[in-house]
């Protein structure tokens, strides 16, 4: 059965828009061993939404419109499909009655043009929209399914949870088991070249690397007729033999991002970090301070933009600044244990480097980056150098410096 | 004419991804008086994309079909558009001659699978890809120019811009003239109101409100057949009088984010900045330092997480936080005034508040801030109470301060 999806609106013919909806609606249809074959974007354009509903007509089993429901001259979406169908429009009165409602229980009269919300396709069934005036509706057309939903996610998406999914649970093919796993610390190519032999050879199971500077996630996902078949035992079992080669550079295999698995890790283990931060300029600590909680475990962050500031907020010695820079081995060592040292905190943790676009030289390129961390007995230094723009070599810093702290955190034992 | 936009992979009907390569197109297009009709998105799959191809051929003028050059056997875009032309497939010696040279240069044989990359539609017209092995081809049949172009953003924007654009100037139908205007410290019906009534009444001429918590931008554009005509003076007079109603909540109209206005007007003012957060966690200092060149203004930051912190750092009296909470109009002035003099910054820029998604109170709700802003002669604290989630709190936090920062910046005199 082929499904496609239809998007209305001159806003998504613009520069500025892309139909996100249809992310959802395609995770919810693979939920089901359902894809979509077919994505058509329409403006407010009658001849064009009326001929690309009558192209789809013949083609799709099950064909999802969204968009132009509302109360104006734009919103054409009824009136082109009821014409595509060959159909009357049919006046609600129950319908009115709800729009009129809703406008009364906010204190106001309900305008003119919502009454046009109100036309129902002759033979359709209304669905319920509980955040907006604009009603789904839902139409057996010959051996096409249809449904009309509104554009805004925040009706849309709970419309099709409450009213179009029951519908389509007689289309399931089965269950769709998922995994993903959050990588750093390895290139896409590296990650690849340690699991190309792994990939699914099967339709049922896929397998999607999302790459970005600092972080790799792979997507997998297994479609089985029954719960417990080969496709959703076999994506067990993929995903033990990717976490194995690929080692502790799997940090999550949850969805969780790495401030979240570092921030559950220091609070298991009832530790204390703080931070000291140059080319990052408090993004380390901004992410580490992104989870709600972490005031349980982060104590506090010093942002030693100057050099001046290294030395009299952390300790870092002026000379070994004059001798070796800011952005050296000794300095990301002193930086951090100077903040662990300063806060009583049980880790210190210090990025410097160079974010560029400006200030490299052949000895220290734009991307360099050292990253500290402090405990009890000793510091720890990474040199690495980043590619990319100057937020993407920050982001990465940032990433390094997470990933330094969790891979000692995995090994220590919680309280 | 209408224009169309086809874009061809699997990828692209699977919850992760979107066409993001149509953007930039239709602003391209837009540039050129021309408007996109219908974007339709397709698998790789040879029967989908062969009727994609047939349907549109008959109404398209322009046809952008991009995706589906690259080597595998998943690419059929060549293939399906031949077949949709009904013409030949072409061995080109030069071609392969290119592809064979482009493996060379990086130490290694071209594989085999990318012999089929040479292959181009008869009467076809050869568009040179410097940046990738999947040359694209421009082909006119009939009425409709019909461009095939890579699917990854690299190799397709320098393509287009050297390739594509000198073609599609003979349809342009005049000039297009844009502003972009920044605002913040306004609600989107706040903006609304104030301008409704200046939407522009011609399709020459667009305005576009983009709104995110903290920031709305309106996008104007105007088209005009020849510059200085009327639509094109029309959207200068437009941006003036926005300008003129919305008056400093505009903080740019150059496309310029709030981080890099302020960071212009410290350099500009040479005057020197330390930040002091507490539920920002380090973003506001992050922001101001993702700006290249801020090591020049930005002295140092702290993030005072915990209540001792904030005492043992910024001087923030032990009885003041006991008497009026670490979230108060007393607590942020100390703040900004203790990081002042605690660095000699000339300004001292501080937020202190409740980011939830716990910690509110009947008295303190979620998204209680106090930013405040200390110079010589006295510090102004300003109260917000943001909506939203933790981090759309914390941005608008970010966004507040560094506005506050900017209002007295821009009434100081440039040195």
């Amino acid at each position: 059965m082929k499904i496609e999806i239809l998007a209305v609106g001159s806003e998504l013919l613009s520069p500025f828009f892309l139909d996100t909806n249809s992310l959802f609606l395609t995770r919810r249809l693979n939920d089901l061993g359902l894809d979509v074959s077919l994505k058509t974007i329409i403006g407010d354009d009658h001849d064009d939404l009326l001929n690309g509903i009558r192209n789809a007509l013949p083609r799709a089993g099950l064909l999802l419109i969204m968009g132009g429901l509302g109360p104006t001259s734009d919103d054409i979406t009824r009136d082109a499909c009821a014409e595509a169908l060959g159909k009357k429009l049919l006046f609600d009165q129950n319908l009115i009655q709800g729009i009129e409602e809703r406008f009364r229980r906010r204190g106001k009269d309900m305008p003119a043009s919502n009454r046009k919300q109100a036309f129902i396709i002759e033979g359709a069934e209304v669905l319920v929209n509980k955040n907006g005036t604009a009603p789904g509706q839902w139409i057996v057309h010959g051996g096409t399914r249809i449904a009309l939903l509104p554009g805004p996610p925040n009706e849309l998406v709970p419309m099709f949870e409450e009213c179009v999914w029951p519908k389509l649970e007689g289309l399931r093919r089965g269950v769709t088991t998922r995994r993903t796993l959050h990588i750093t610390g390895m290139t896409e190519s590296e990650v690849e070249n340690h699991i190309s032999d792994l990939y699914p050879k099967t339709p049922e199971s896929r397998l999607t690397i999302l790459s970005s500077p600092g972080q790799i996630e792979l997507h997998l996902s297994a479609f089985s007729k029954t719960p417990g078949d080969a496709a959703s035992t076999g994506i067990e079992a993929l995903t033990i033999e990717i976490k194995r080669r690929l080692g502790d550079a799997v940090f999550s295999s949850t969805g969780e991002d790495l401030e979240t698995v570092v921030g559950r890790l220091l609070g298991e283990r009832q530790k204390t970090l703080a931070t000291a931060e140059s080319c990052t300029g408090g993004l380390l600590a901004g992410r580490i301070t992104s989870v709600s909680g972490s005031s349980k475990y982060f104590r506090e962050g010093f942002i030693t933009y100057a050099d001046a500031a290294k030395n009299a907020r952390l300790g870092v010695p002026q000379d070994m600044l004059a001798a070796h820079g800011a952005v050296s081995r000794e300095v990301a060592g002193a930086m951090a244990s100077g903040v662990r040292e300063k806060t009583g905190a049980y880790f210190g943790l210090a990025v410097t480097g160079i974010a560029g676009p400006s200030g490299g030289t052949p000895e220290k390129p734009i991307g360099l980056v050292y990253t500290a961390l402090s405990r009890e007995g000793g510091v720890d230094v990474q040199k690495s150098v980043f590619l990319g723009k100057r937020n993407q070599v920050r982001f990465q810093a940032t990433q390094k410096a997470l990933d330094m702290l969790r891979r000692v955190l995995v090994e220590t034992r919680p309280k």
